[in-house]
């Protein structure tokens, strides 16, 4: 066993319009390192967090990256181990980008690995979920799904829980741009309507099963005719200033689709290669700056990996 | 040009339990065969209809398997040709095994067939519609789509027409058991609720979208885990005497999943293997039985060519 690690776990985008609550992806950058260090003394401690803005709780029980943590080691029953976190916040807050996500999934793959990888990555879903149940009140996995696993993750059921990962089409490359408002989860989820047009719901289902298609047969035109929202893009909109000049200039940029990334105020656009994404991206950000809102922009392929060790 | 030609059209499992609206697939039997002839007389006749106790138009326009002829004929400019149809109903009317759109898919896929196939079979698709929407009053395509095509077929959107197909990983079989019983596929529809909740769609688009997953990674099993509705089969089951053991005895017997095809009143199972299909149609008939209703049953494997020359 080794004495400490250095891992990076991915930024995910959740929903991906038509997949609402049961699909997301993982992109290469940005994400979240963590360092984990055996020590001598019993118990974890966070002894250093960076890129928060004094924003997140030292406390091992509070903070999703120590949450599932502990939740391996009591299944593993080694809470006597003696640990020591440093949470190194690379992606920013409140963005739909899925940051807690992100630190739990760096969390969790950090302390298997430096066991040795005892648990198949897979098996440790539930404990990244434990950590998401911290930060958003609920255990959702359309983030921490992908975090772990990389790729696209359907999550088709929580109970039982049942995680279909799918392999990106070659060549897949996002663009997320994150204009700095900042947007809570839980207002996002309490602004949708508890109740739909069944009409609606068709297209949506028809939409995903399109997406799902295209993905598996590497069918570009085919996803992007399946990127449609009609159900939360039209609700969630609203809290993102610019958001239909920014959607339509990915698109006319030669994106396959563009939308809201998790609950957003984040979007992200999916392209079929490298330069279209960069194409869109600086399309997109130009639709943010018109609209008077600062912005950030993360351009990469769409993670195969999951997490990884750095060191 | 050939002088006469008969043709053989599938029947068709509609909805497929998550795929409410969007999806279908083909089975081997049963289905409708109907012959064309060509005649010196200008115009089309319906000389013969058999299997349909008298209850079809011999009115070319009237009737499901010419309106397709016509509308194709006028389509290619060639309303002056002569020609002769009979149509042999081999397959239950408001049986929910697309009855209507196996006779308006032969008749185009005929024409198209002794005109030397002029147009690719995708191509037939508008034209089998248009005899659907004299069926049922809507141009449906999720019982169409799959007879024309063959395997599953997957209606992302009708405007613009978005037809995807899904090959049957190998090994699938259906047994679909008719229980003599009718019902009206208007009647079906509107029982159903205009809106529904969020938290089913969700559970439902998750669903669909795991069946799609399965059917190209041949994952039995999570084609199984899939084949849930919370949404339709609630309302429409009430409607068929024996539902719930029917669906139970299928399972039971080892079938993947089980429901009830396009508007009922039959209900189809999955399986994985020929033997597990004629296990599971045999627990269903029994199932029929013991409700006190007479049954007919119809296995094989799922349908991968769609309409076929006979002679």
């Amino acid at each position: 066993m080794a004495e400490s690690i250095r891992v990076f776990a991915p930024a995910t985008v959740a929903n991906v319009n038509c997949g609402f609550d049961v699909l997301g992806f993982a992109v290469d950058q940005p994400g979240d390192e963590l360092v984990l260090r055996r020590s001598d003394k019993k118990g974890i401690r966070i002894t250093q967090i960076t890129g928060d803005e004094g924003r997140l709780s030292l406390d091992p029980g509070k903070n999703t990256a120590t949450v599932s943590i502990l939740q391996y080691l009591q299944k593993q029953g080694l809470e006597d181990i003696g640990l020591e976190v440093e949470l190194h916040k690379k992606m920013p807050f409140g963005s739909g980008l899925g940051s807690s996500a992100a630190s739990t999934v760096a969390g969790v793959f950090a302390i298997n690995a430096l066991l040795d990888a005892p648990l198949p990555t897979t098996n440790l879903l539930p404990f990244a979920m434990e950590g998401e149940r911290v930060a958003c009140g609920a255990a959702h996995a359309d983030n921490v799904g992908p975090s772990l696993l990389g790729g696209f993750v359907l999550i088709r059921s929580y109970e039982p829980l049942d995680v279909v990962q799918i392999a990106p089409p070659p060549g897949l490359w996002c663009a997320v741009i994150h204009p700095k408002i900042e947007i809570n989860t839980k207002d996002a989820r309490e602004i949708l309507r508890k109740r739909i047009l069944m009409s609606d719901a068709v297209d949506q289902w028809g939409n995903l099963a399109g997406l799902i298609a295209g993905l598996y047969t590497a069918d570009y035109a085919l996803i992007g005719r399946s990127l449609q929202d009609h159900i939360v893009e039209p609700i969630r909109s609203v809290l993102i200033p610019g958001f239909a000049r920014v959607k339509a200039s990915a698109l006319e940029a030669g994106a396959l689709g563009a939308g809201i990334s998790g609950s957003g105020p984040s979007m992200f656009s999916l392209s079929a290669d490298e330069a279209t994404a960069r194409k869109a991206a600086t399309a997109m950000q130009m639709a943010f700056d018109e609209a008077g809102v600062a912005n950030e922009a993360f351009i990469s392929p769409v993670n195969t990996r999951g997490p990884i060790i750095l060191d």
